[in-house]
C-alpha cells in the first residue's frame, strides 16, 4: 500500500519549507490549545514552579496516508463494539467466569473485583452507566492468501480514560489549516486534497456524550446545582486534552464540571444517606454540588491506588448514584483477557453478546487471534509458542492491564516468562503481532524534528449510554450508542510502545488514499 | 466611584480560592491562545532553540470595574473618530503645515515624509486606504466643578500596529468564564454579574476590516492568487495576539495571509511594472501571491531601521498598488503632535474635519489639554509650566512618536528639558495628566500573582476603509466605518507606562458599574 504508491511521501523538506511548516505548526497548536504542560526533562519545575509553560504537543507534520477502506470500517463497527462491551458490563455473570482465575494472580483485578463486590452487597442505587470507548487498531497486511490484503486488526479496546479525544479534533484541524495555507510542497499536495484529509469531531461529541449522562441522572435530589466530576491525576502534563473537553462540555450543552485529583476524593466529596454525591470544590468549601457523572479519567492504574485509601475512594464513587464512566464492571470489561477471550479462535463468546450474525462477523474480522496462557488447548499451544524464540518473534505479551508501557515483544518473550512463576502467565495474554505496512512521517515533539518510518494506530471513539439490567431476564438496554470521531496515533518504528504522553509517539491525522 | 462604591473588590482570596483562579486562568488560557511567547528572563533561548514554549498572557484575574457611561462614550465616539483621522489623512495640506515644525527635529517623522513625497512624485497608484485604530482613554474624575464627574480623556489615538485586538477577545471569554465556573467568591459575584461584563470581538472585528480592504483591492491584475501581507518584526513574543487576526481573517472570511518580517520585505516582495506587489513565499519562492493588502504590524518605531534598506523597503511598499493599513499620510496622523494641535485649548482644527458640530462636541470632550513646546502663545505657558518641578507635577511629556516607553513624567520633566537643547523641545508635546480614579485588580504575569492598586486604559478599535481624493474638490470618501471592540490595559499604579508586551501591565476586560 502507500510505501509502494507513494513512496516520495512525505517528501524531502528544503530548509526554508520545513522552517514555513514548523514555525506555523508551532504558532496553530498554541494559539488553538494543540499543547501539553513541557516534561521536567524539557523544564524543571525549579524554573516554573506556578506552572505556567506549556508547549506544542507532539504531532506530526503531515496527516499520515491511511487506507481509505480501512478508516471506514473503524469508523462503521465503533457501534457494534459499543453494544458488545455494554453488553459485557452488564452480564456479571459471564464477567465472573472470566475475570475469576486473574483475580489470584493480578492484584489489580482482584481489588476491582473485590470493590464491585462490595458496591453489589450495600446495592446499586444507579442504573445508568455511561462508556466513553476507543477502540484501537492497526492496518494489517495479509499476504496469506493470493496477493496482499489489508484490513483493521484491534489492539486494545479502552473502557475507561480513553485519551487524546480533546486534542485529535484539533490536529485535524491543524492538518488541514496547514495545506490550506499552502505550507507543504507541491508534490504533497498531489497527495493531500481536502476530501482526503478527515476531521475528527471527537472533542465535541465526546462532551455530548457526557451532556446525555448528565442529562439522563434527571433531576437534582437535593436542589442543589447539577455538575460532572472529571477525577483526574495530578499532576497531569495532557490536562490540555482534557480541558477541551471540559470546555466543549460547558459551551456546547451548558454544563458545569469540576476537576477532582484520585487521591482527593475522599476529601471534597460526600455521600448523603440515599448515596446522593455530593462535591465541595476546594475553593468553596461550603457550596455543595450534586454530580451527575464521574468521570474517570484517573483510577485506571494500580499506581493510582499507593495507599488504601485510594480503594476507599474508589468504593465510595462507585456506591455513589452519580453515573459512573466507567462503572467498575465496565473498566474490568476492559481486561485483555476479555479481549482474548473473545479473539481466541474458534471461542464462541462473541454470539452470546451480539445476536445479528451479520453484525459479529464484522467484529470477528477486527480481531487478531489471541491465546491465553493457560492450561486449556489453546493456552498449551500458545506457551510452545511463547517459550521459543522463533516462534515468539510473531508475538507480544500483554498484561491483563490497562495503559501502555508494560508489553514485552517478539523474542524477549521466552526470557520474560522465564523470570515470571509460571502461576503468573495467565495474568498475560499473547497476541499475534499486527503486521502494518512501512509508512514514513516528519513527528515534532519539543521542537526536534524527526523523521523516519512510523507505525499508525487507529482509534476510534465510541459514546454509549446504558441501563443495566437485573439478570437474564432483565438485560438491561442501551439508550444511546455513536460512533465519536477518531485518533491516528503515531510512532517511530524503532518504538514498540505507543502512547503520545509517555513520549514515545505523535498525535496524528488521517489522510485516506485508496489502495 | 468604584473606589468607594466597591471598597472590597476584588475580595481578599484564601489561599484555595486563589489557587483555583489561578489554576483555570493557567489552563483556559493555553487551551484558547491567551498567551505569549515567554520572555528571555524566563525562558532563556538556549534552552529553546526552536521557541516552541509559551505562557499565558500578562492578564488580570478580575474584570476591572469600569464606569458604564465612560464605557458607552468611548465604543459611541469611535466611528467619528475613524472620520477624523480618515479625514486628516486625506488633508496632505494641512498635515503639511502640522508636520513641517518636526521635520527638522525628529529624524523619523522627516524621514516618515520624504517616503510620502517620494512616493507623491512617483505618483499614488492605489486610492484606498484603510485603518485598523485604536484610541486610547482613561477615565478622569473631574473634581473641578461642583462634586465629582467621570469622563473619558483621550491618551493617544494608534493609526498603526494597534495592538491587542487578537487577545482581547480572549480576556474577556476568560473571564466571562471564571464567573460561570463560580472561581470568584461570592463577595465578588455580587458586583460581576453575567450583564456586566462586556464582551470584546475585537478580533472577528478587526479580521472583518482586513477581509473588506482584500475583497475591495478588487480582482488580481495577475492572474496570481491574492493575499494579504502581515508585516511583522522578528522575533514577536506578540505573535498570537497578531496570528488570532490571520485565523479569524482565513476562517471567517477565506482570505490567506503571510507573515513577512520587516526586514526581509525586499527579499520576498517585488513591484511589477504597474506596481502591483507580488510575494514570494521564503517556503516556494517560485509561487508568487499577488498582494491586496499590507497590514503593518512592524516600521512604526524608527528601531524597526536600522539600515538605510529598512527605508528602501517602506518605500517600496507604500509605493506598491496593495492597500496599506496605514499609508504613511495616516501613520503621520498619528504623531502626538496632531493630537496636541487638535487638543490645544481654543484650537479651530476640529471643525475642520467634522463638519458636525455636535459630533465634535463629543469628541472634544474627550481631549485632555494638551499643549506644544514651541513659541506660539500655547507653547510659551506649556514651557513656563513645564520646567518649574510644581506645575510640571500635573503633566506628562511625550514624544511625537508611536509606541510606549518613551514617556516623561511629573516632576522629572523639568530636568529632563534642561538635558535637552531646547531646539528639540518641539518635538515633545505637553499633556494635562489624566486623573483615573483609584482602582484595585490582581494581576498574573509569569506565574505571579501581584496584587494592588491599578490604572486601566480603555482602547477601542476602529476600522476604517476609505476612498483618498485629489485635492480640495475631491476630497474622497469613506466606504466603511465601524467600531471594532475594545481593549482593557491595566497596569500597577506605581508604574507610569501600560504596554502589556514589555512587561509593564496586563490584558484585562471590563466589568460594568453604574456610578
Amino acid at each position: 500500500m502507500p510505501a509502494d504508491s507513494s513512496p516520495g511521501y512525505p517528501p524531502e523538506l528544503s530548509p526554508e519549507e520545513e522552517r514555513y511548516l514548523v514555525t506555523n505548526v508551532k504558532d496553530w497548536s498554541i494559539a488553538h490549545g494543540l499543547a501539553v504542560r513541557p516534561a521536567p526533562s524539557f523544564v524543571e519545575s525549579s524554573q516554573d514552579p506556578a506552572g505556567v509553560l506549556a508547549t506544542t504537543a507532539p504531532v506530526t507534520l503531515f496527516p499520515s496516508l491511511f487506507p481509505h477502506t480501512c478508516f471506514e470500517q473503524g469508523l462503521a463497527i465503533q457501534k457494534a463494539y459499543n453494544e458488545l462491551y455494554s453488553a459485557i458490563a452488564r452480564d456479571e455473570e459471564w464477567l465472573q467466569e472470566i475475570v475469576k482465575e486473574l483475580i489470584e494472580i493480578d492484584d489489580f483485578v482482584g481489588k476491582l473485583w473485590q470493590t464491585h463486590l462490595a458496591v453489589k452487597e450495600a446495592g446499586y442505587v444507579q442504573d445508568l452507566s455511561l462508556g466513553l470507548f476507543r477502540s484501537d487498531y492497526m492496518v494489517h497486511s495479509d499476504s496469506s492468501g493470493s496477493g496482499t490484503s489489508l484490513g483493521l486488526k484491534q489492539v486494545e479496546f479502552n473502557t475507561i480514560a480513553s485519551s487524546f479525544g480533546g486534542l485529535s479534533s484539533q490536529v485535524s484541524n491543524l492538518h488541514k489549516y496547514l495545506l490550506t495555507v499552502d505550507a507543504y510542497p507541491p508534490s504533497a499536495t498531489a497527495i493531500i486534497k481536502p476530501d482526503s484529509l478527515r476531521q475528527s469531531n471527537s472533542t465535541s461529541s465526546l462532551a455530548q456524550g457526557l451532556a446525555v449522562a448528565h442529562k439522563a441522572y434527571g433531576q437534582s435530589r437535593t436542589g442543589r446545582t447539577l455538575c460532572v466530576l472529571f477525577v483526574v491525576q495530578e499532576p497531569e502534563r495532557n490536562v490540555f486534552d482534557q480541558r477541551h473537553l471540559e470546555y466543549a462540555l460547558l459551551e456546547e450543552s451548558g454544563v458545569c464540571s469540576f476537576r477532582l485529583p484520585f487521591h482527593q476524593t475522599l476529601l471534597h466529596t460526600k455521600l448523603e444517606s440515599d448515596r446522593t454525591l455530593l462535591y465541595s470544590p476546594p475553593n468553596s468549601p461550603s457550596y455543595l454540588y450534586e454530580v451527575t457523572t464521574v468521570y474517570f479519567r484517573a483510577g485506571y492504574s494500580p499506581d493510582d491506588y499507593p495507599k488504601e485509601e485510594d480503594w476507599r475512594a474508589r468504593l465510595h464513587l462507585e456506591k455513589s448514584r452519580a453515573i459512573k464512566c466507567p462503572s467498575i464492571l465496565t473498566h474490568l470489561a476492559g481486561c485483555k483477557k476479555v479481549q482474548q477471550v473473545l479473539a481466541t479462535p474458534h471461542s464462541p463468546h462473541l454470539k452470546r453478546f451480539l445476536s445479528d450474525d451479520g453484525v459479529a462477523s464484522h467484529v470477528l474480522a477486527t480481531f487478531a487471534p489471541i491465546y491465553p496462557l493457560d492450561d486449556s488447548e489453546a493456552g498449551k499451544e500458545a506457551i510452545r509458542l511463547a517459550t521459543h524464540p522463533e516462534t515468539a518473534n510473531r508475538y507480544v505479551l500483554k498484561p491483563q492491564r490497562e495503559g501502555g508501557g508494560n508489553n514485552t515483544y517478539r523474542k524477549a518473550i521466552p526470557q520474560f516468562l522465564k523470570d515470571l512463576p509460571q502461576t503468573h502467565w495467565p495474568a498475560y495474554i499473547l497476541m499475534e503481532m499486527i503486521e502494518p505496512p512501512p509508512l514514513r512521517n516528519i513527528i515534532f515533539r519539543n521542537g526536534e524534528v524527526q523523521r523516519g518510518g512510523v507505525i499508525c494506530e487507529l482509534g476510534v471513539y465510541g459514546v454509549c449510554l446504558w441501563r443495566n439490567g437485573s439478570g437474564k431476564n432483565a438485560p438491561g438496554e442501551v439508550l444511546h450508542n455513536w460512533e465519536a470521531g477518531y485518533l491516528l496515533r503515531t510512532k517511530g518504528d524503532q518504538s514498540e510502545e505507543g502512547g503520545v504522553a509517555a513520549g514515545f509517539g505523535a498525535v496524528d491525522s488521517c489522510c485516506l488514499v485508496d489502495i
